[in-house]
This record gives C-alpha cells, sequence and structure tokens, in this order.
C-alpha cells in the first residue's frame, strides 16, 4: 500500500478504532490458543479491560500455528471496519519449533554472526507458524547472576551486547519484510537489566554515566539496525517509569537515536504506573504514555478505555494518536499485510519448516560452539573409548534443557534428545551406565508461582535408591560424568534468585559422587553464571553448557567425546559466591586497586573471599593449548582519522585443532573521569591445527576511544591507552599508545 | 587572634609554609605515639615524602595524649617560621578513653540528642587528651550490609542520619571552640557508604535522584550544625574522584549547602586520584584537589611537594592557595590555639576526665539504649534467679566489644568488663555458670591485613575440649545465654565481607548447644546486619548488642535480667541472606510490588527466599507490650504554611514499664516521579507504665513533603498522602491527607 493510502485509511478511522489499533490483547479474547500467563498485578483488571475492549484490539500476543493465526486473522478482519489485520506477536526467544541454546548461551559463543543466523531461522519458522513480530532481542546488558532474565540477555558486556543486538535485530529481519522474516521488537527500554539487588521489576538504581555508556548503545545497535519495533521497560529511569517517561522515549530513544517504528509497553506497563504512584489513575496513565511516545498498549486497555475520551475533552492532541496509528499501519504495510494478511503463514509450510534437517544443525552448531569449558585437569576431557563412564545426574536423561522461554517448541513437539539418547547413538561400543541420581529439584520444591511446571521430582524413598545406585555406578567407573544444575524454571522472568548455588540435593549427590571417584566430569545445565565453587574445586572438569536447546544432548555428546573442542567464552563473569555480585570486568578504576600477589588490607576487596571472580569474563578453554606472542602495534601515536594496527601471533601448541577467540581489550590510562580497567573492543575467532600459528590483528581507530561525556555527547580524551590482546579478560599482554589531537586535552 | 592579624600572618609567610599548612602529617614523623597504620597503595609514596616534606606540616594525624602531644606541640613552634601551632586529629568514633556503642548502635538507640552527649563527653576526654578535631561524625547512608563500615554509620535512613549527624556535630562542639570541646570533621563526602556490592573503595553506583534525596542530607545537616571541617570521599561522583570533583566540592557543598569551614582529603586520597586514571601525575592531582577547594591534604604530600611550584609557574592562582591557608588558621584561631596552643590539654585533666565514673554512665547508658530485641519467644527474657543459668559464648568472658574503632580507650586502659565479669558482681546468689565454648574465630583463622590482631584464638585439642564442656553445661542448664558474634576486625574500614553470617564455629557451637537445650537465648555481637536465619529460627531470645562498648557487659547483664529493659530498634533492614542485599524499607514503589498473603509470581521478589528482611528498620520489642489506636489526624487538607497534627493513643498492655519509639511514616501516594514506599518523618520515645496510656502527636508541615526535583531544588507535589504511625517500619496504621497548593500540581 503507498502512504498516501495509509493515511487516507488513518483519516477514514473513527477515534475509538484509531485507540483500538493501539491496543494489544492476548489470544483468549478470540479463542485461540493461549500460550503465556496473565501476569502483573493488574490481572483481575486486564481481563475486564479485555472482556470489553478486546474486539478493537490491532495486535494479538499469545497465538501461533498457521492454522490458529489464519482462522483469527480471517474472522477479526470480517469484522474490522476497514478490515485491517491484527499483527501477531510472541516471545520468540530462542528459536519458535527448533529451540537453540538460551541468549546468555549465544553470547558465550563470542559469534554474533551466527546468532544473527539462528534468529532468521526463528523468523523463518515463525513466520511460517503465522506471527509478524517477535518480542527479541532482548539486549539488556547485566552484571547481577540473582536477576532471572540474565538467561535472555547476551551478557555483562556492551559491546559485545551491541554486536549481538544488530545481527539479531538483522537476523530476525531478514529478508526486510519478507514472508520468511519476522519484524524484531528489542526491549527492555532502558536500563531493565539493572533491577537493585537483581530483584525483579525493582528500581534500576544507575549512574548516568553508566546508564549511558554501558547500558543504552546495544539499544542504540539495535535502532540502528533497523528494528521494526522496541518496547519499554518495567521499572524507572530517573525515577520515571520508562513507559512514561517522555525524556527517555522522545528524547533519546525517538530523538537521538532516531527510531521511528512501533513502540509499545511490556504486559500491562502502562496501567501499572499507576501502582507506580506516577500516574494518577488509568486515564493519566494511557495520556501519559502516549505522550511519551508509546504506540501500543500491551494488555492494560487503557489505550481502547480513554484515548478516544481524551481526545474529545481536549486533553490530547488527536495529532498524537494519528501519529501512532499511522506507526502500526506503516508496519503492517511493512509486513505487506493489506496484500498478504497471512504474510504467507500455511500450515504445510509450517510443517515443513519447523524442525527441519537444516535447523536441527543450526541448533546443534549453536549448542557446541555456545559450551564453556571451565576447567580440564590433566586433560581428563575429552572422554575415551577405552574407559568405563558412567553418567550421574539429573540432566542425564532430561529434555528439560530449553530455557524458559521455549514453550513453543520442545515438549510440544517431544523432538527433544537427552544426553541418555544421544550417548546410545554415539557411544556404539562404549562402556556406559546412566543414572538419575536425582531429581533436579527436591522431593516437594515448590518454584513459587511455577506450580503448572512440575518440578522433575520423585518421592523420597526413589531418590534414596537412586543415590545409592549412583554411588555404586560411580564406584565401578573410571570416569563419572555429572549433568547438573538449576532448573529451568530458576531462570527467567519472575526468577531471581538469593542463592545462585546448584540445587542442595544435587550437591548432596556431587559430594557423594565425588567422595568416591574423584574423577568427575561436571556438565552444568543454567540460566545465569551460578556459584560453582565446591564443583570447580572437586571436579576434575566443569563444562558449562546453559540450556543448550533440542540439540544439546547431541552436542553435549560430542564434545565430551572429543567428536567436537569447546570453544565457548563466558558473557559474563562467575561470582565466587553470591556476595560478590554484581561483578563484572569492566570496573571503573579505583584509588585503592586490589594488585595480584600483594598482601594489602587497604584495598577494594571483600575480607573473606579472593578478589576476583571465580571465572572471568571472556575465559573458557578448548582441547588444545595457544600461545600468544607479546602485542606489536604498527605505530605508538594515533591521530584522529587514523588508524593503529594491533597485532599478535598465535599459536596452537597442542596437539589438537582448536578454536580460539582474541580478544582486543582497552584501557585509556588518564580520563577527566575514571575509566574502566578494560573494555573489549574487538573479538576474532580462529582455528588452528597443532603447530600452526597465525597473526590476528586489529584495527584501533580514535571512534573506538570515544565514551560518554554529557547527554549527547560522546569523545575521546588525548591520552595514553593500553592495548591488551588475549584470550579472556585477565590478560596482562599489553603496549601502549598515544592519542594525539590537535585541540590540547582539556584539563578541567 | 583578629581577623586582620590573620591575613597579616598569611601575608607574610612564603609558598613553602603556606603549603606547608595544608599538610597532614602522620605523628611518627614527629615520634610521636603512631596509632594508626600505613594505609593504601601509595604507602611507600608517602612514607618518602613524610621523610622530604614532614617539617613543614601544618596539622598531624594519629597522636594522642596531652603530655605527648604538648611535647610535640612546643618544639614544632619553635621552629616554625611563624610559630604557627598544629592542629591534631584523630579518628575518634565511639568515645576516647570511655569507649560506648559504635555508631551504627547508637543509631539503634533511635535517639539523637542521647548520642550528641555521647559525643560531647568524647569531644571533653579527647580535648584533654590534647586533641582538637575529630574524624567524626561519619554520616555515610547506608543500605548494604556487606560493607564493612557501616559498623560507623547511624543506619539506612536519611532523615534519622541527619538527626545524628546534627546532635553529633553538636555534641563534639560543645561549648563551640571551647576547651571542652573538639572541632567535628565530619565525613566522607559524598556518597562513600555506597560503594559498589559493598566492596570497601568500589565505584559508588547511584542515580542522581538517590544521591541527592538520600545521601546528601546528611551532610547538610552537619554543615548546617557549623561542623568546622568535612571529609571527602574516596570514590567517584559522577565519575569523578570525590576529592578532586570541583562541582561536588565546590559546587554543592560550599555553594549549595554553604560551608565555609576546612575541607581535608581521605587518607592519601588527593595522590591517589592519579591511580584512579584522572589525574595525570602527583603534581596534576595537587592542582586538581585545590581547585576543586580541598584545604587539607592528608599525608598523600603532593601540597608540600608541588603548590609551591605550580604557583610560580603560574598554573595556579595564588588566591586559591591563599584561601585555603586562611581556612586553616581560622580554625586554628577558632580553637584557640594562638592563645592557648595546648588548648587546654593537660595531663591531669586527661587523667580525671577519662572514664570517670560520670562518663562511665553514659556509656552504660548508651549501652542499654542501644540493645535491640528482636526475638523473646513466650517472654524468656528477662531471665529469673530461679533459673539454672549457662553462659556459653567466646564473648562471655571476651573485652573484645569496642569495635573497630577504639585504638585510644579499652585494651589500652584495660577497664572492659565483660559480660562474666559483670555477672559475677550482679548476680550475687544465682546459679550461674561460664563457657567460652569457642573462640570468635576458627583457630588459624586469619582476617587478612589485620595480621597485628591476633583473633582471640585457641589451639584446635582446646576447642573440642570447649565445645564438650559447653555442651554438658548445656544439658544442665535450665536456660543458655549464647553470647555469640563476630569479630570486632570484621567489621570497619576495609572489612567487607561476602558472607554475613556469624563466624562458621561459633554456628557449629550453637547448634551443639541448641540440640541439647533449646531453651537458648542468643546475645549477638556485631558491626553489621548479619544473616541471622538459623539463630533466629532456633534460639528463643534474640538480643542484638552490636559492639556495645565497655560498660556493654554490665548493660548485657541488667538486660538480660530484667534490671533494665531493651528499647533499641534497627537502623538498619537485617537481611534474609547476603543474596537480599541491598535491602531497605524505603524503596521507590514499584510497578509490581510484593502483596503480603498474596501468592504471585510476577511481583518484585526472589524466587527462594521471603520478600521482606528478616527484621525490618525500625523493629525492636521490650519487656512490655504495647497497643496503638488508629491513626488521627486534625484535618485531612493542609495547605503550605499549616500543620496537621497526627496522633495515636499509645497502652502498655503488659506487666512492666516499657519504652517505646513512636515512629511516623509518610508516602506521596502520587508524585512525578516514584516515590519511596514510606519514609521516616518523626520519631517520639515514650515510657509507659503498665496500663497507662498516651496521646502521642506529630505536627506534619509541607516541608516534611518535599522531595528532590533537580539539583537546588526540592518541593512538595499537591496530592493525597498517606500517614502512618507505628512501632516499626512494617506499621500499617495509616490515614489519608492532601496537601493543596495554589499552583495546580504540573501534570507533566
Amino acid at each position: 500500500m503507498e502512504q498516501r493510502q495509509l493515511i487516507d485509511l488513518l483519516n477514514d478511522m473513527s477515534l475509538e478504532e484509531k485507540a483500538g489499533q493501539l491496543f494489544q490483547v492476548t489470544g483468549d479474547w478470540f479463542d485461540g490458543t493461549e500460550a503465556l500467563e496473565q501476569t502483573g498485578p493488574e490481572a483481575e483488571e486486564t481481563a475486564r479491560i479485555r472482556r470489553r475492549y478486546g474486539h478493537l484490539a490491532g495486535s494479538v500476543l499469545g497465538v501461533y500455528g498457521a492454522a490458529n493465526i489464519k482462522r483469527i486473522q480471517s474472522a477479526y478482519m470480517e469484522r474490522q471496519p476497514h478490515h485491517i489485520p491484527l499483527l501477531f506477536m510472541l516471545d520468540i526467544i530462542n528459536g519458535y519449533k527448533t529451540i537453540y541454546p538460551i541468549p546468555l548461551a549465544q553470547g558465550a559463543m563470542f559469534d554474533p554472526e551466527f546468532a544473527g543466523d539462528c534468529a532468521a531461522m526463528a523468523a523463518k519458522e515463525g513466520a511460517a507458524g503465522g506471527l509478524h513480530v517477535t518480542f527479541s532481542p532482548m539486549v539488556d546488558l547485566v552484571r547481577d547472576a540473582r536477576w532471572g532474565r540474565v538467561m535472555e540477555s547476551t551478557g555483562e558486556d556492551v559491546y559485545l551486547n551491541s554486536l549481538y543486538a544488530k545481527a539479531m535485530v538483522e537476523g530476525y529481519q531478514r529478508p526486510q519484510g519478507g514472508t520468511d522474516s519476522l519484524a524484531s521488537c528489542v526491549k527492555h527500554f532502558a536500563g531493565y537489566g539493572a533491577p537493585e539487588g537483581g530483584r525483579e521489576y525493582q528500581t534500576m538504581e544507575l549512574s548516568e554515566e553508566t546508564f549511558h555508556e554501558f547500558y543504552l548503545p546495544a539499544y542504540e545497535s539495535a535502532v540502528k539496525a533497523g528494528s521494526r519495533m522496541v518496547m519499554t521497560a518495567f521499572q524507572t529511569v530517573n525515577g520515571i517509569p520508562a513507559t512514561v517517561n517522555r525524556e527517555l522515549l522522545r528524547g533519546i530513544l525517538r530523538g537521538e537515536m532516531g527510531f521511528d517504528g512501533v513502540l509499545i509497553s511490556d504486559y500491562a506497563a502502562i496501567g501499572e504506573t499507576v501502582i507506580h504512584g506516577v500516574s494518577e489513575d488509568r486515564a493519566d496513565a494511557a495520556r501519559r504514555a502516549l505522550e511519551a511516545g508509546v504506540d501500543i498498549d500491551m494488555m492494560s486497555g487503557v489505550y481502547p478505555e480513554y484515548l478516544a475520551g481524551l481526545v474529545k475533552n481536549g486533553t490530547l492532541d488527536e495529532m498524537l494518536l494519528d501519529e501512532s496509528v499511522l506507526r502500526v499501519l506503516e508496519l503492517k504495510n511493512w509486513l505487506g499485510l493489506f496484500e498478504d494478511p497471512f504474510h504467507g503463514a500455511d500450515e504445510a509450510r509450517e510443517a515443513r519448516t519447523s524442525l527441519c534437517e537444516e535447523h536441527r544443525k543450526l541448533a546443534y552448531e549453536a549448542a557446541v560452539k555456545s559450551f564453556v569449558l571451565l576447567k580440564n585437569e590433566d586433560a581428563v576431557l575429552p572422554l575415551s573409548p577405552k574407559q568405563k563412564i558412567a553418567f550421574i545426574g539429573p540432566y542425564t536423561d532430561s529434555q528439560d534443557m530449553l530455557g524458559s522461554w521455549s514453550f513453543t517448541g520442545g515438549a510440544e513437539t517431544g523432538a527433544v534428545k537427552t544426553i541418555r539418547a544421544a550417548a546410545e547413538e554415539a557411544l556404539a561400543g562404549w562402556s556406559v551406565t546412566y543414572h538419575t541420581g536425582c531429581p533436579v529439584l527436591a522431593p516437594g520444591t515448590v518454584l513459587e508461582g511455577f506450580e503448572r511446571y512440575k518440578p522433575c521430582g520423585a518421592p523420597q524413598e526413589e531418590t534414596d535408591r537412586w543415590r545409592e545406585e549412583a554411588r555404586k555406578a560411580a564406584e565401578e567407573a573410571d570416569v563419572v560424568v555429572m549433568p547438573l544444575g538449576e532448573h529451568c524454571f530458576q531462570s527467567g522472568e519472575a526468577a531471581s534468585r538469593a542463592f545462585i548455588e546448584i540445587p542442595e540435593i544435587q550437591q548432596d549427590l556431587f559430594r557423594a559422587v565425588s567422595e568416591v571417584n574423584p574423577n568427575v566430569v561436571a556438565v552444568v545445565f543454567s540460566g545465569r553464571p551460578l556459584d560453582l565453587r565446591v564443583i570447580s574445586e572437586r571436579a576434575r572438569a566443569v563444562l558449562s553448557v546453559w540450556m543448550p536447546g533440542m540439540e544439546g544432548g547431541r552436542a553435549i555428546i560430542d564434545v565430551l567425546t572429543g567428536t567436537r573442542a569447546p570453544s565457548g567464552k563466558l558473557p559474563m563473569s562467575f561470582p565466587y559466591c553470591v556476595g560478590q555480585v554484581p561483578v563484572h570486568y569492566d570496573s571503573l578504576m579505583t584509588g585503592r586497586p586490589y594488585r595480584k600477589g600483594k598482601q594489602e588490607r587497604y584495598v577494594s576487596r571483600y575480607q573473606d573471599i579472593p578478589a576476583d571472580p571465580l571465572y572471568f569474563f571472556g575465559y573458557g578453554l578448548t582441547y588444545t593449548s595457544m600461545e600468544l606472542s607479546e602485542v606489536r602495534l604498527s605505530k605508538h601515536e594515533l591521530t584522529p582519522g587514523e588508524e593503529i594496527e594491533a597485532s599478535v601471533t598465535i599459536k596452537n601448541t597442542g596437539k589438537r585443532e582448536g578454536t580460539e577467540t582474541v580478544q582486543l581489550y582497552l584501557r585509556d590510562v588518564t580520563g577527566n573521569t575514571a575509566r574502566p580497567v578494560k573494555q573489549l573492543k574487538g573479538l576474532k575467532r580462529i582455528t588452528l591445527q597443532p603447530g600452526e600459528e597465525a597473526k590476528v590483528a586489529f584495527s584501533i581507530g580514535e571512534d573506538q576511544l570515544k565514551f560518554f561525556q554529557k547527554p549527547g555527547l560522546w569523545d575521546s580524551e588525548a591520552g595514553a591507552f593500553l592495548v591488551f590482546i588475549g584470550t579472556d579478560s585477565r590478560t596482562e599482554h599489553s603496549a601502549l599508545f598515544w592519542l594525539k589531537k590537535q585541540e590540547a586535552s582539556e584539563n578541567t
């Protein structure tokens, strides 16, 4: 449709119809499949609204499947005064039918392009299943392992997150607007990843500098990559809920970042600004949100209930309403819905695309790439066919490894191959036994609010029998592989944890097993960095596999046996214990830093634990060893417009092929404000054969040296910079250069 | 001396002499008593500087005692070109010779005036001991129990801290400048109490709103109360170290708050801005600090080394130097040092004043008032003479209860009466036994950096014997009193903890004892809120006694036996566990608050622990029970200039006299920004006989409704307010009123 036609359409609409276009309702109103729970304190209120205004809604969340959506769309369009089609949106976070690793695991791939390919696959399946928009990527930067939703982030680093944001948006929207793609809705604007104490929905407590320099850039990267939608955050920014924060939404998002797509609230978030104590009442909430620039009201229903009235009584300018409606119409048009309201949705295509061989392969590859080898004492891994191997642990034969956002795939399709199933297929001729050992959670454990998801429990007597069997198997084995970890609903939305250890029942199992057989390989499932002190000390090898998706079983077996080698890197520091959070590698320099090897009391640290996290950002081993040369710089002075080449020679000094991610970090030695100890500024993956060496080079230009100075201004400061190149964020391989600028550096 | 004479003196000084007035050095330079350790990464550098420039210094820290100081002063003045006397400063935190409870315990008194009396006593003793300035009060607001220095704060509440700041400054300086007083140096400006993760010296991470509204007011209160000095904070504010932060120091402190006294850096902090990566080098640090308004360089020595040169080469305006020197001279003059350089210091007076009966009485009273009774099941307390009582625990016979800032008193004087000593005196005729049970810390435990302080250890075999003896004693007793807790060097500067439980060896003892005798009264020593889950569940009574000072033993016995009743209230929330920090009662309202009694998943909380802290701010029991009526308001509309009276009737419904602290909290129901759930705005202590009732009334005016709007502007907003009156911060007793303002409330 031409833009002119959209405007004509808009002009022909009633106020109520317009407001309806800005209202999103769950599919239950349409009697469709309802995938989502009703959430938030306003659940009763929104139910009332849904009954009353559901027929006006211009978009839907929570339904999926081509047949389903086509039926709803057809019926709706017939009824809609101008036959405007609905938009169908859903949280497709790590796959539609083919479930691949959770976003935090994708972060561990240190391979944004590959995550983009995964996104494209998810979009292809989702679009075939009738969907138009995915509420993804979540690009919220995270530093607190307690927050449940770290599983949905790509980690603690602004640079890495920005690369992922771009790649994932481009992946979902590839080809732009085409029927193999989805529109991307980046979330949650802004700073949702920094709730106080890691407590879900709690106030964000960040300085302006940190917010701008570390938290905002990934959203901007997504916007610049063309994300058609943005979702607001629940919490406040500068005291004002993001959802009604005009300075944030019109000022920064639409103004500074130039976002001109559709802005949607999070679930019921507009109405909740009343509970926040900022909007006087629901009508006021509607006014504030629209004035702040929020186009679509997800679920709270204040838009259909009040917008028309507010325009009629002169409180709201109809222009504002029109602006938002036009954006929604433009999105529908971008997706081609006026020509093909089904956007190519088709049951046959859905069936053909979903879980196809090519997609499962991609999911497998993503899983392999996301595993992080944290420890491998005396090369206990890979396993050998000569060993007697016992798999002991609740994830040995569990399909429950898809993460908390996988309701469209996984369980429904039954297509998940467990570790055991994969091993039985791949390890013919090996001597292997399998034992659950204990349930993921102790019998009777309730994950409050997750009652509908039964933990894979077992009665106590069964558990005792399992434990005994496990001990016996451990005694008889040469090596014990222990697939352990969090329950998949211990991370995700509304799953903040104050304790970040593996469930106690599994710790007990681990202790029991490792007492009788110290040759333990721990395979750790989690949606967050865990406190792995005990496991890390006692196990001989530790492989972090996150929530690896439906090909996780096969990928784990192949990596354990050396068919494939691990190459993932931590996208988030693993704290020593929960008392150490938040801990992140890019802290600002302090005046009293901890200095390795020095026994000093008056330095920045805790008295009772090591100063460092248990495992650093960027860390991860593989099955071979690599040696890096000193850092070489092409020159030692940089002027704006020029570039310095920083390089190392890397050599595979081990006996196997290996893939290493070489990382570039910079430190601004002196700034007018305190600067981070180190900041990631480049990464290169390289695969080397035994004995092979190669040069890895990075370009450094002035742009990489810029940082937030004040709202609207990023700039570099002349002076000294340290260049670090290494294989994790601890690297001390460094060289120094100077940035020279014509304007003398301001000494203020 | 007349101001004119000071100016003449200033004009007669050489540049080097001026810079010397701005330099503070430790007493070792003078071969005096050296009470402080050399701290910070710059220790070697400062030693060099001290050797070279010590003779120029205009003030000294770390020496005390009249004889000592008089000797140094005399020798120095002879040498000083203009015979200008030195200033002697020291950390007198909770007493000079007579040690009273630590500041956090003083917070628990909920009685700022009484803390002021204690400060006056400390000043009287300190002044007799030759001192001029105390680096106190620390008014940093604290929300993170991990930070070691919470022991030196009066807690988490801005209102309470502001009252204490005023009272303590006035106490130290009573009478103003007189020889019975000290000048007060309030610290640490600003925001030192909010290091990321509670990690000492780490970056402060706060939003501008929180910083202004919650953290700054207590400093302002101290400044307005006339504090003659202010000390800067180590960490950054808006990315710039506080010590060289011109906007903070000249803008907010000297500008907005109107501070015109002497501003001193923290220990070596000016030089450390180089390590911070903000000052280019030490000369640059000197320039930045002076330009920012820091008058005295404590220990880093960049002032004597560089200021004269910077003036000579035209980098610094001599006016800036003069301004600072004049402030130092003015302070010396305010103290009367030009007339009496010893400020009345006198060995006989020192001996007479220190530890006199009156002072010990005050310290005793402060201890009694600071104890918080957290639990008292079935009125197990007070103890009865009919019971067979066993005291079991490492604090039973320990003098180590003065807190980490008590080096001038306590150990040196040997005047601390232990619990056992107090009991043996007071409980003649009772059946009591005493058992250490275990050491405070497990044998071999090292508090890193505290090597010079031996934990009261014991060899393993002795410990085993103790444990056995304790079990036996517990079996034979009717009730077991367990004096347990942190080591006194587990809190204080550079004593952040990632685990905030009682040391494990004591937990083991507690479990062993409570297994054989459930009738346990835990008496908990600490410098911070601890994770008391286990103790709180298993002990029948829990009394928090902080670090109670040298009269702690007597006070504890009197409270346990009912000679006195506990009346303290928590000045800081006790978290459920370390994974819940930071937790504080005055959180901003969220859109998805936890609602008591509702089983909701999508609310602000952790999945695995209760939503509330273990014990709330403002909470504390006594030996009687009180009943409060509903909240009555004198009217329901308030206009600026008027006041509302809010009152309750409180009745002692128990059988003993009791003292209750009635607390007034307000909530701004709707604001243009999210407002705290509740904010303390008034408190009244009242003592009632059994059956007695009284009315407790508070005045509420517009001033109490104002909050931070933008830098420089605090204002109220018209609308509804909830008034809560109760005996802790949980109170739900409330009434509603409206603030009406002529200007319509801005709906932006």
